[in-house]
């Protein structure tokens, strides 16, 4: 196929993610002959090839964007940005895992903010001794992933307040309050888009400009965007059902808790190519598209993905609240805290990726430790 | 009466609050006839009448601060600024409603905070592409505020602490606990004040060159704005009276929580007058002067109100605590982040208002969903 | 000898601090003959004997790092700068006192944030309007120093979250867990130090010039320094025997719990030395100095002092973990963000010092009024 031949900029740039896409074939073998192998290299197989989908389905997004014009390609990036994220995750809801799919809510969040931010501001510190960038654009940002952090922290809050013999808590209370907050989440996201695609696209404006080593050279046709966009979408989908259904199996023979697969494991493959990008823009001290893209990306998780998540939940007849264990609030606050008080003056060095990676680090440590049932409160 | 009856400039630009003193009759004949209405007809009726009470209590009160200078004038401002507040919670504390008074101290701390001034910001906002304030001034108040915050949490955090078989809590300590943070505050604020009025009044000195909007073409006599203020402290000490008396029946017959009353009810009515002028400041393109409003209020609640009702609820015989429900500290806690986030650049856009705004529809809806006897821990 | 006759400038201007070295010969006697006096009095007398003791460290420790250059004296002086502190910890640790090294180490944190910065912001901001400083660097101090506030919440976080029937905390696990973040925060100042004294030392240079005050006139000989490093370092090492020694009996008898004599009493001992000089920096306008004095101590408590503690307690064979109750994770936390928030501008004021000592003394009430047995959850 054309479009995997031709070597572009963007493939010399990354190989490794490329190369990712040799798992694909090895999973597809790995689940019809179930004899060759077992569920653990299926689920890691899987997992390895959604990586150069999931940035497949970007590029295409992008392209498309492109043609479409700002307004609605800005609409088009901002709501399938996070695609592929969104279709493991409703794979998994169909199939009743919400705590994994809550988890790596938390998670993508987590790791934007900490590991793609942190080691895009490292490797770009790391070559440029002081990166500046839109101050006002970065706060609007970071405020509004304090709102959503501080959104998600409310049903436990609630549930920690009501729980107890006098407290009065049900479940069925809990998932109103999911859905209310879920419902403001998701008009604020709008407001977001409005702000950023209308009002006050000028803040925007200059990274665009700077953005031009995004868009890359290529300038894919329509139908070439589509067709890309259309395959990388279904194979996404189906390693997403590989990957669901070996979950569990490979969860226990490695080990691993729900809670720990889904903040760390789920979100570093869906955010990968996000994370590929990211570090390669803040080596060209672009660093404003570079915080774009990571804390942009946790935006929509938070204020797009989420609630449509629990949209989606009522119509699989699973309602899924948004009550997170006591680890996961503390993990998203505090990543966006620390990630308000670096990005706050405009500027950043490589220490500052070196404090958003060791308070990952930190977090990783404390999600392995974290026995299985130890939910909140 | 002259004062009602000449159109000023203030009546004419917000009708609605001075219309609502039609209801301070109509709460005066259910309360005579009770045979006419019932509990719930004469608490919505004595709160509505309150807004405007509370608004001329305000304005006489700048009027007499006009007369007696910067200094005592100030003084004044920020004693009597708050009084309708004041009188309502004194009234439901002698009565013993310390959970009324407790949750309508967060309630206007948040109100303030979120209601109030993020209505402003988006009311303003969307006149002006951007507002802009003093920086300096702005951070000394909402770090004043951060203190007062964190201050209010601290009999929770001794009660989650100390709680337990082992933990030795008892009353008398959580008391004089109180009791010395309420000094504390009070010292506080008396030094805030030393700040403001004398060292550096220069800060708020351009806000007050703004702020010839504020004290308006009238210019009052002393007597006029004494008789005033006389007649409304009054009448609304009569409100007061009526709407805690039937408080606790128009609560069960409406279905809703101590808590919620207190914190969005109670609150909002008495903010109600501040709301109206701060989104009047900020359509004006003062926005110095309409976060000096909203945080000024949340700030003399926290340091002065709350530690006077501490000092009264002695003399009442009926000692009251600082100890707030763990949402009530959240939400003060979270509500004065996201305010100290969003002033902290000196500088405001209509997507912050409505950031602020969603931050209290979603506290707005927890303590809707909250069950009555949600307490801490 | 010498070293103590001669009337230096610095011994002139705190003479108080000297005067304090009266109390090591009645520490030295009370404990040859115990009858005399008692064991609080030995404590008193020790704590009071530490506090010249540890300015002479300091002062010495200086000296020797102007001999050694740049580089390796700032390595020098970023790793002995708390020797005193690190000497009495490892004897309290020595004897199996965990409570008591734990709460010095959150009270270290907290006094040097809020005691030292907000006197040194108070004294100075009385003097001078407003005081300036290099924003930069204060920001990569209070980000790092939140950090390390965040960090040492985990450990907490942990056990409230894997606390009860259900959830499989173990102390093996939670001293998996500390012993993990600890190697993270101290790599993590490792990154600080190359920081500060390699990579961005022009950040620091400024206050360097600025800091001529703090190298004084007299420029000791290395033989000098040594000599003086090395009797005071005896005698803190002597004293810190007497002090922890007799901590427990003092405890009982003065009635104070053991978290309220390591967060108060031992931190304010171990800081007063590097208090005085921070007044004094404040005091002649180079509020940078102070500042880095401050949170500098504070910063290398979190990420050196306590580290090595957990490192050491393996040695002596008595791993202690990183968990601490959960008010002095809340003071910690709320300290460093008043400190982020008061020194984000780069500029402070009087009212900004008395918040700070505001927030100082509500803590202290709070560890005042705990009970023994309050710990976490």
């Amino acid at each position: 196929m054309q479009i995997f031949d031709i070597p572009t900029l963007k493939s010399l740039l990354k190989p490794s993610l490329n190369w990712l896409l040799v798992f694909l074939p090895v999973a597809v073998v790995l689940r019809v002959w179930p004899q060759l192998g077992n569920e653990t290299a299926l689920f890691i197989c899987s997992c390895f090839a959604v990586v150069p989908l999931a940035g497949w389905m970007g590029r295409a997004t992008e392209e498309l964007a492109e043609h479409l014009g700002h307004g609605i390609g800005g609409l088009l990036n901002a709501t399938f940005g996070n695609a592929a994220e969104l279709i493991i995750a409703l794979t998994a809801l169909s199939k009743g895992l919400t705590g994994v799919v809550k988890a790596s809510i938390t998670g993508s969040i987590i790791g934007n903010v900490l590991l793609v931010m942190g080691g895009s501001i490292l490797a770009g510190g790391l070559k440029f001794r002081e990166q500046r960038f839109n101050k006002t654009a970065a706060r609007a940002s970071t405020t509004t992933l304090t709102l959503a952090a501080l959104a998600l922290a409310i049903p436990t809050i609630f549930h920690v307040s009501a729980a107890g013999p006098s407290g009065g808590w049900t479940q069925a209370t809990e998932q109103k309050l999911s859905l209310a907050i879920a419902v403001v989440l998701f008009v604020t996201y709008a407001c977001v888009l409005g702000f950023e695609l209308i009002t006050h696209k000028q803040l925007y404006a200059s990274d665009s400009q700077d953005g031009e080593g995004r868009k890359e050279a290529s300038g894919w046709s329509v139908s070439k965007s589509l067709l890309v966009l259309t395959v990388a979408t279904s194979l996404v989908a189906l390693m997403s059902e590989f990957l669901v259904g070996a979950v569990e199996a490979a969860r226990s023979a490695l080990g691993l808790t729900e809670v720990f697969v889904g903040v760390i494991v789920i979100a570093v493959i869906g955010n990968a190519a996000e994370h590929s990008t990211a570090v390669m823009m803040a080596m060209k001290n672009k660093m404003g598209l570079s915080l774009g893209i990571a804390v942009g990306s946790s935006l929509q998780i938070a204020l797009f993905v989420a609630p449509v998540l629990v949209f989606f939940s009522y119509l699989f007849g699973r309602p899924m609240d948004l009550e997170f264990t006591l680890p996961e609030v503390v993990a998203v606050i505090v990543a966006v805290h620390l990630i308000f008080q670096i990005s706050g003056d405009g500027e950043t060095n490589w220490l500052e990726g070196v404090q958003l990676l060791s308070l990952y680090l930190i977090l990783g440590i404390l999600f392995f430790y974290l026995p299985e049932r130890a939910h909140t409160g």
